[in-house]
């Protein structure tokens, strides 16, 4: 029932990745009349594959974390998470609200063994592929323990996803030893005694986007305020490249031109927007859509989760985390 | 002596700045007679305003801190700072090594009074013009005591620049009260109570680069992480444009007609490269020219340090923190 174009959008994505995903049975979670409406005008549709399990109340974009969790006991977000926790689907998509999203999971799902608290992962563009950035605002503070086990939760996703001995990197101010705070210097400290993972130190701001790494560790403030910023960085540019185009005759025959090789770049420098962020750490699948994001990018968080069931994730990071933690 | 260019740049900007401003005198600190032959090649050079202070050491960009306070007495960067501290010129502008520049501005020239630590502004650009961003990398650490002390010199910095009552936020993760860590909550408290202040709030990341504030506050850490992914980023987009120009026939023709737009949007990106940052909360005026800006960038800082010197900043700077701090 959520995201900042509502159900109507959702369906779309579903019934395309449906048709996309011969496999795919799809549930729907939220009020059974607005979805059968929705669903009608998809006559084509293979009802077979596309269920509703009906839920009575919506979290709004507004609501705390607290109403979500104590006030709202049949949520449609709720109801989605206990569907996953009973195992009756295999994993959980919504567009709906980031913080009560995080809070329901961690309430209704709990964290893997040794898991003290779940990250928000995406991927990011860089110069040579992608990297894997968490945390990117479930965790406002975070200690060395907890930007270690960022760290081993991003390698695994990391793998995953196809990338062989990810190399492992702390986001920091400067790459030499002294520098940084005391939890990303203590953290590194713990990830250079840690078997199995290919830890290769620290990364700058701009060494992130060049592709130094594959994964990348910071606490929950500084990757939102990254993530925030580049998508803000990334619109500015995009707005100041039309406005060039559009100065004089000449510029605007060249923009023109240029408008779909901009087009094309506009959406690879926006694949949090379109994939979606994972929620890891936690006994079940969350993707989480950008509320923003439309049709097209719901179909890309679904994609992510189908990739996370097949990879299995959940269970490779407690096989892992059993290996890896102390 | 410093930055990744060395002298031979610093000099020429040096002598397009005295031609471009009739009442600028320069003094070149560092080995006379390389300094004199780098000289010689501009015969037209009005030497009235262009002298040499001899220092027979150079700081590299790799030395500690410590190294530069301790280790080399006679350092081009520390006789500079000497001159300055000793009334001979009002103010000090370097290419080098900025950690080493900080240490040795706050152990010669001391904080003003009320002031715990300088911090390092720049002007970051923004959908509509510039925003002071403070600090980037000065204070890894911070109470929100500095985060209040650096809104304040932000503020001033800001009206010295112009800006007729700036609106100053603090960097967040969200714009509701309950979001952030206890340093930005605890800041915004005493920023809500500081009279003579015009502090908006919250500014989210993406925020910062639509406008919303004139100069927005954050942990050294956290600056120093958003400016580099900027740079970074920027660089990434201008890289994956030139790429995309380059494809095909057709491409390339748009590429070499967009070229000129390109080149003007790239400058416009990388303002903090091009204009360099001011070390704010100090008992004199230092800027430091990004590393790699070279002679454009230089002469920038150059005259970033010529308006802080009209403008009186630090004297500006002590008044108002007489009148704000407790």
């Amino acid at each position: 029932m959520g995201g900042d174009f509502g159900p109507r959008s959702i369906v779309q994505a579903c019934i395309a990745s449906l048709s996309a995903t011969p496999s795919l049975h799809l549930t729907l979670v939220g009020q059974p009349s607005l979805l059968e409406e929705l669903i009608a005008s998809h006559p084509a549709v293979d009802r077979a594959r596309l269920t509703i399990t009906p839920a009575s109340e919506t979290i709004s974009m507004d609501d705390k974390p607290a109403t979500a969790l104590r006030g709202k006991p049949d949520s449609s977000m709720r109801v989605a998470l206990e569907l996953l926790r009973d195992g009756k689907v295999q994993a959980c998509v919504s567009a709906g609200n980031t913080g009560a999203l995080m809070a329901l999971s961690r309430y209704v799902l709990k964290t893997l063994p040794g898991i003290d608290r779940p990250a928000m992962v995406a991927a990011i563009p860089t110069q040579k592929g992608y990297c894997q950035l968490l945390d990117l605002g479930a965790n406002v503070d975070c200690s060395a323990e907890h930007l270690f086990q960022f760290a081993v939760m991003g390698s695994v996703a990391a793998e995953a996803l196809g990338v062989a001995r990810p190399r492992v990197a702390l986001l920091n101010i400067g790459t030499e030893d002294i520098k940084g705070n005391q939890q990303v210097k203590l953290a590194a400290t713990l990830l250079q005694g840690a078997r199995g993972l290919n830890y290769i130190g620290f990364v700058e701001g701009d060494g992130l986007y060049r592709g130094e790494a594959d994964v990348v560790v910071c606490d929950g403030f500084v990757g939102n305020i990254l993530l925030k910023s580049s998508e803000g960085l990334a619109t500015m540019i995009a707005t100041r490249i039309e406005a060039l185009f559009k100065q004089n005759l000449a510029s605007r025959m060249v923009g023109a031109l240029a408008l779909p090789l901009m087009r094309r770049l506009q959406a690879d420098l926006a694949p949090a927007r379109h994939n979606g962020a994972s929620f890891l750490g936690l006994q079940g699948i969350v993707v989480k859509s950008h509320g923003s994001a439309g049709v097209e990018g719901f179909q890309s968080a679904i994609a992510r989760a189908l990739i996370e069931i097949q990879e299995n994730l959940p269970q490779r990071l407690h096989g892992r985390l059993e290996d890896l933690l102390p």
